[in-house]
């Protein structure tokens, strides 16, 4: 099928969950032998799940971890040197990172998309070259890209959803790496929550009091500067986002127009959902957030869009590592979907619960 | 070897976790191509299990669903009939319970243990007989089961405990099956924790108001009948306590002795944990508190036990049903303990942080 992949004609496909089919899966779930909703949360997954693909089992996970660079870590903002994000890539294509670890537990395979990666990738097996540039542009001191390199992220991230949908993925996860990427991230959180910058900015890698006062005055400097326009995504991401932001909010709103459930990471999974879920409301219904990060703005992007996290450990990672265990986690609702039989079925008497 | 499997005997052997070799666990941790403590917790289940365990991966997993009825049904404190516990059982041998399906998508064996039901089991395959009588006697009138019977409760979790390290299992999960059993684990929580009879109660498999304002009146008048004293778990699980949660609390203590982890699942379970934590301080060395259940007294045992709970998903099913996906928590934190490359062995420069 030939379609039309430009943002507004992938925002006009995104239609809201059908409620419906919501309510025959939870019907299904109320005949199983056990007191009505006490799987709790697990019912919910399964039956968002199987009212968005039709499906009760997940064919194939794959994660997709976003890499970008960023002009603002010359501000000195990250712990970290930018040689990490091209090393880091690196172990991803090795398999040597968390996320390799975390996505062969859940057998979920891990894609690397070069979105802005300051380093010439050769090809490689598990890696898309999709570079937009070779870092964006410091945005303490004017936009970090223009609005068309912004489009064309959004526009990347909606054609790999597209060939998701062709290789029958069913269950996709985001990721991230980008050294300096939680800087972008939080002033996206701060544009949209309406929040101060110090109520949304942390300490990413492990940068100390000084470097994360230096690091809220340098968000603060690029609000001003740029004057984003919570009004109008698009231009927030151009004017302090990032490339692999920006896929990651094109994957997104790909995967909500093609019906393919999606499990966002962390804190810069989530600043893309957040550009994702300001561009059409009902981006949201096709979203589980996989967890709370450490991170202090995280809670309130996820709030924003009306997402509650499913796991809260602490992790402040990102790659996409809470987004694996997040799908085991969706994996075993709908095992429990398939394979709990009814209170007919297992010879249960039922009780009087109201 | 001849073990000597009384309480006391067995009380004895248990020391805390190797604070030493928890923190080689963590250095190793440490050395991974990741920022510092950026898998959060995870950090903590993989560093606690290997060094109660001496070892990284987990060889068998096996949850225990300890099965009991309760004299305190007569009360009407629940909504489903006392025959249901039978029926579950039943249901849990053929594999059509929730704790089957989620114990299958994690790779555990579920075993059943007949520690009280009003019913005559013949010998089948995955069920233990080990049952104490048939039913407690009614708590709201009289103890639900003499100091003896107490302590066979706890001896035979003693020995079950001591089977599984025979058998190599190294990760154990606790269970319930029993009719009426948030009454006891209820009545259990206000006696430890020292807080009000409505403070820890809660509705169960889904009493109306009516249902839940008796059930706090039968527990009132149990702990005024029976003055159990809070100084003497023994006797609050006589008094007060139930089969299975013996049953469950002497595991917990077995494996505590002999070096065995054990996830906790969630009102019912974490009632066993708490007498046997009661029992000795550092019985909650060994523990993973799976979840926070629905069910309000269950955070204030936790909190008295000092256990934070792994995942939070308003699930109140009981069965060992949050034990099993904690489990595949565990796993996982493992796998990213065994595999994460270290930042010399990825080639990773490393960060200045703090």
């Amino acid at each position: 099928m030939r379609r039309d992949m430009t943002l507004d004609a992938t925002l006009s496909l995104i239609r809201p969950v059908d409620s419906e089919k919501m309510a025959a899966i939870q019907g299904r779930i109320n005949r199983q032998a056990k007191p009505q909703g006490s799987l709790g949360r697990l019912e919910e997954f399964a039956r968002r799940f199987a009212a968005i693909t039709g499906r009760d089992t997940v064919q194939k996970k794959v994660v997709f971890t976003f890499a970008g660079d960023h002009g603002v870590t010359e501000e000195g903002v990250s712990a970290f040197p930018r040689e990490v994000t091209p090393q880091m890539v690196f172990n991803f294509l090795e398999g040597g990172a968390a996320i390799n670890a975390l996505a062969r537990h859940v057998g979920a395979e891990v894609i690397v998309v070069d979105m802005g990666v300051d380093f010439e990738f050769k090809p490689m097996n598990g890696l898309l070259l999709k570079k937009i540039g070779r870092g964006t542009a410091n945005f303490a001191k004017g936009p970090a890209m223009s609005r068309q390199e912004a489009i064309r992220c959004l526009e990347t991230g909606i054609e790999l959803a597209a060939s998701c949908r062709d290789a029958g993925i069913d269950l996709v996860g985001t990721g991230d790496m980008g050294i300096g990427n939680t800087t972008p991230s939080a002033a996206i959180a701060a544009v949209f929550t309406g929040l101060s910058v110090p109520q949304v900015t942390h300490r990413g890698t492990g940068i100390d009091d000084a470097a994360l006062a230096n690091k809220i005055r340098v968000i603060e400097e690029g609000l001003r500067v740029n004057t984003p326009d919570p009004g109008a995504p698009v231009d927030v991401l151009a004017k302090v986002g990032g490339y692999e932001i920006g896929g990651i909010a094109g994957l997104i709103i790909g995967c909500a127009a093609l019906g393919i459930p999606v499990v966002i990471d962390g804190f810069i999974s989530t600043a893309g959902a957040l550009i994702a879920s300001e561009l059409h409301p009902h981006v949201r219904d096709y979203l589980f957030a996989a967890h709370r990060s450490a991170e202090i703005g995280h809670a309130h992007m996820l709030e924003r869009i009306r997402l509650r996290p499913m796991l809260d450990l602490d992790m402040r990672l990102g790659e996409g590592t809470g987004a694996a265990l997040a799908m085991g986690l969706i994996e075993a609702a709908l095992q429990a979907l398939r394979e709990v039989k009814t209170f007919d079925d297992a010879g249960v008497a039922r009780g009087d619960e109201r």
